[in-house]
């Protein structure tokens, strides 16, 4: 007998690294959503959906071989092979070249769904909850600072306090990299990533760098804070994509101020992402103790035109779960929905009961009916199972009983009880 | 050249049997999502989240093998086999049994969710969206009338308004099945659901059932309508378990009565499903000029032991995207919002127009603002591909320009705005 139990168990498992979200869980998730898609919409984002499965020659096309090398693959059993979607900035990019191709630039886009990976980074599990939107057929820090703005205002709406966001822009590392010859490059940016600053001096010495920039190479990961620091490394940089990405973030920052989030605004010039399609302003957003982005986006120009339709854009992508996860931490989780009543009977009083569930539902309650018949010492047990504010038992077709929780009992006719109720409520 | 256009465009299609849902689709499609959530809450069902993905194992201790070789599955890697989820009773099932072993029953769960099939049945998807309910914990005609009469009125709150209820029992044909060898059972099953009335009769001459039995049998697809079917049907029955089916419908559609829905609802005696864990009442809601079922549920009381936990439960799931089809082709497609204000900017109106489109979002109105200067005659072509209600065009920072469509464009201060389109909306 014990093995068979044990032997359930077993089968009766969850996929590693796919979780459930329980009672309350699911609800907050769902309310986070709500919010999100209620910014995007404010901001003028029509919601599409793209499926779950895409080919994977599709996202080759704009996944790089890191990334998809972690996600599930199968055949359809057809001889395609499919993916599950480790994110969507792809999908609809391909919707927006594809079946979205006549629709006049620029489209604001949004989603949400869940991504998949199937060798996740350590920390992640194999499903996550995904928020984005993309500004596509827009060039210019106009475009590029209302994302970032969205962004942060979707994030303050989901009721996160604490959040910084980091905005770079690829450009002026890639411009300091141009002139040298694929090999030092490579070298560099493992340095880099490695943060090995003894290999990272060895590989700069090889190049044809200038020492003003080999020096500012070497102090990359502090190139953070406030717009001062691009009056600095505007003088430390000598080729036109640097100081391109610098004038731009100059402009950006200037708009995120009359957008009113500058205060949750940090440059940072030594953003350098493993990310495939960016190609200007990069941005992620970071909580307290939380190692990984809770948002991240930025300008992808190259994209769409891999797809047939050569357009300029840029968006974000929020981890919705990672948001759950700083609200929970929080000192003040989001409220829930109480039930308002349960609904008991006996006797002749099912039909009576079933009547005032649907009125109090009528009167935007939520009313739970029993299913089995109680005396009115069980139906005081089963109300705190259900956890309601409300008890109401029903015997006949005439009387009911209501109990308000720290209340006496009183006797009324059914007929009075939603307004009771609603006045009780409001 | 053209080789290439065209290797693009295979190259980037969606995978086959998935589909997107374009701006304004998806947008429905959420607020049915809203719609169907708003209905279980009110009855007291609680939100969960199940994951895409389970162990195959665990969907074989629920699912049976038809249902099981039309899923996408896969190996994680790790020596496990995957697959994609096809409905959702069975995870809820091991979660009831599993993190939520120690909460009191009856337990009211609701999921929202995608669903998978890598061979799903003509005419269908690879991907479907459901929403489903399920009260476990329950025995009982209350139970079963409550998930029917929610059904009904889950469907009602999306706006469906021509669909019908067929409402049987697995017991009726199980009872007149229970006293046949199991090859004689398999082949009436076979004829019956093949409608094949030549082999039936064969079939049924060659076991040893009344004929009265072997008649009602013959007339199994038509036993559908009105209460009165059941009381013909009892007097040509004579085993138990198929006069408690009959009786239990009877109770249930009493109840049906006095939850106001009985109008939607057909008895079918004749109902005979292929699905692999009912064990009481079964349901299934059809609306015009569709094959497949909208909703479908049931009580299934033997699944929840399988999981280790044993306990009565009954519900239902709801094929979403099947709502949405019927609601598209009805008269009256349910009405999205609209943008309410484009605002357009030239000279040193950029600020302004940020500053405006906050001011308005808060006002909870959706507003676009541009993303590149453009003149008054530009800006009201911008103003009609974005599809808003009013445009706004900020020059300066103290005088914007108001039109509304179909109205002369009047100046007003910048601080003017929210308030008169606020005015002019309400």
């Amino acid at each position: 007998m014990k093995t068979t139990v044990k032997q359930r168990t077993v089968l009766a498992a969850r996929a590693p690294g796919f979780g459930d979200l329980l009672p309350g869980a699911a609800a907050v998730r769902r309310a986070l959503e709500d919010r999100m898609l209620h910014t995007f919409r404010a901001w003028g984002y029509e919601l599409l959906e793209t499926p779950a499965v895409e080919l994977l020659s599709t996202l080759e096309l704009g996944v790089g071989p890191e990334r998809l090398r972690r996600l599930f693959k199968f055949s359809d059993g057809d001889g395609r092979m499919l993916a599950m979607v480790g994110e969507r900035t792809v999908p609809v990019a391909r919707l927006a070249a594809g079946q979205l191709r006549q629709a006049a630039l620029p489209l604001r886009l949004c989603y949400l769904g869940p991504t998949f990976e199937g060798h996740p980074a350590p920390g992640s599990g194999r499903q996550a909850f995904q928020a984005g939107a993309e500004l596509i057929g827009a060039h210019g820090a106009a475009a590029d600072a209302e994302v970032v703005a969205m962004a942060i205002t979707a994030l303050e709406a989901c009721g996160l306090g604490e959040f910084q966001v980091e905005v770079g822009h690829v450009g002026f590392f890639g411009g300091l990299m141009a002139r040298l010859a694929p090999d030092q490059r490579a070298r560099v940016l493992d340095a880099l990533t490695g943060r090995d600053l003894v290999e990272l001096e060895q590989a700069l010495a090889e190049t044809n760098l200038r020492a003003a920039e080999q020096e500012l190479l070497l102090r990359f990961p502090a190139l953070r804070g406030d717009p001062e620091i691009l009056t600095a490394a505007v003088n430390l940089v000598d080729n036109p994509a640097s100081e391109l990405a610098v004038n731009e973030l100059q402009e950006v920052h200037r708009l995120l101020e009359a957008h009113g989030v500058a205060a949750r605004v940090n440059l940072d010039l030594g953003a350098v992402r493993d990310f495939d399609y960016y190609t200007g302003i990069i941005f992620e957003a970071y909580g307290p103790d939380v190692g990984r982005p809770v948002a991240q986006g930025g300008r992808y120009d190259g994209l769409l035109a891999r797809f047939g339709r050569s357009a300029p854009a840029t968006g974000f992508v929020v981890q919705l779960d990672l948001v759950w996860e700083m609200l929970t931490r929080a000192a003040r989780p989001p409220a829930l929905p109480r039930i308002d009543a349960a609904v008991a009977w006996s006797g002749s009083g099912l039909k009576t009961a079933l009547r005032l569930g649907s009125t109090l539902r009528l009167f935007g309650m939520r009313a739970v009916v029993d299913t089995q018949a109680r005396d009115p010492v069980e139906s005081k047990k089963w109300w705190r199972t259900v956890g309601a504010v409300n008890l109401i038992h029903c015997r006949t077709t005439s009387a009911v009983s209501w109990t308000a929780r720290g209340h006496r009992t009183l006797r009324l006719p059914p007929e009075q009880v939603a307004g009771r109720l609603a006045g009780g409520i409001a």
